[in-house]
């Protein structure tokens, strides 16, 4: 098995601390975003997508999707279960992944990928040429702003953003925490359950071993 | 248990055909989203993101999102499993259900909400007045071309969106496609794959049972 990253960046991250916090060893293959690697035919015709990370099974199966990694890694190693146990937590967790990633994530990569000079014509993620939009940069502002008072609130009366156990849905809304920062975007100080959340999580070994 | 449901919406419809395949029989609570009753204050306090469907269990805890709710079902009932078994399959399964969500529900969507009258200011699912965006439509439909030629592909050496065995990625590319003639979109002619596929799905009885 294979996992073919690039630790900057935060999808691969978000991966990255899964791993960490099961304490599993995987062989690295990197593939250098930052000049295009992976719109490169030896990466495409791998992964159609073009994104990273992907993990490659030893049967030659190809797996992309922050999604689809893990659930394919938490089969693989059951222990330290950081998609659920019982039904309700995995529906939770599933849920508070969907929610940080949809409002939280993609707010942030609206703003980063269609104000970026690096970006013209690569506005969303993979192998097509979409324009960049001011218009939606704008919106992914407010959007942000929407995901932090969301997740204070929910943090307010659950001390993990998915409930009483940390999870996935943690290791997603934390990469988002730090992801908005290349945006120049942090945690409005009246957030307090959410800035106490942030720092508890910054402080895992998981977390501390990939920055 | 009861699901918070409105048929006609195409994130319902994927709930619903879920459900149907696996034969639950499940209490339905209609909200109605033509008059914006996710938006209630009574609907509010049980899912602040405000969307539909949602799953209420006995225990007073409520999940919303897709993931979350075919996550927790599939969990309560293992019987004709649509999340895959093996490792393998769930990565698969959750990668292609993915892609199929952003790259073509997500795609239709942008051209929908960005467009019609009923969605002045809603252009985003939720509780907030997101502006619609002319810029952000034009972009959906050549999104959604994109994803009927990946598609397309995808199914030349496969007999489903995820490998052998029908699941949770065709519900949601099956639903893609009959949400795009919302928007006077449809399969293109040269699409022979996706259009093959598209049929056959389409005479399943749980695909018949929520038209």
């Amino acid at each position: 098995m294979k996992l073919y990253d690039y630790p900057k960046a935060p999808n691969p991250r978000r991966v990255n601390i899964f791993v960490a916090e099961k304490g599993i060893e995987i062989e690295r293959v990197m593939v250098d975003l930052g000049t295009g690697e992976q719109l490169k035919p030896e990466y495409r015709e791998k992964n159609p997508a073009c994104d990273v990370p992907m993990l490659a099974l030893d049967d030659g199966t190809y797996i992309s999707q922050i999604r689809g990694i893990v659930h394919c890694l938490e089969a693989l190693y059951p222990d330290v279960p950081l998609l659920g146990k019982t039904p309700s937590e995995k529906g939770l967790i599933e849920m508070w992944e969907h929610l940080a990633f949809m409002d939280g994530l993609l707010a942030v990569a609206e703003v980063f990928r269609n104000t970026s000079k690096g970006f013209v014509d690569r506005a969303v993620v993979g192998p097509y040429g979409y324009p960049q939009s001011p218009e939606l940069a704008e919106r992914g502002r407010l959007r942000i702003a929407n995901f932090y008072t969301a997740f204070d609130s929910r943090l307010a009366d659950n001390e993990y953003v998915a409930g009483d156990a940390y999870s996935m849905a943690d290791i997603t809304a934390f990469v988002v925490c730090d992801f908005a920062k290349w945006i120049k975007s942090s945690i409005p100080e009246d957030c307090a359950n959410l800035l106490a959340w942030y720092d508890k999580i910054s402080q895992r070994p998981a977390v501390l071993a990939n920055p």
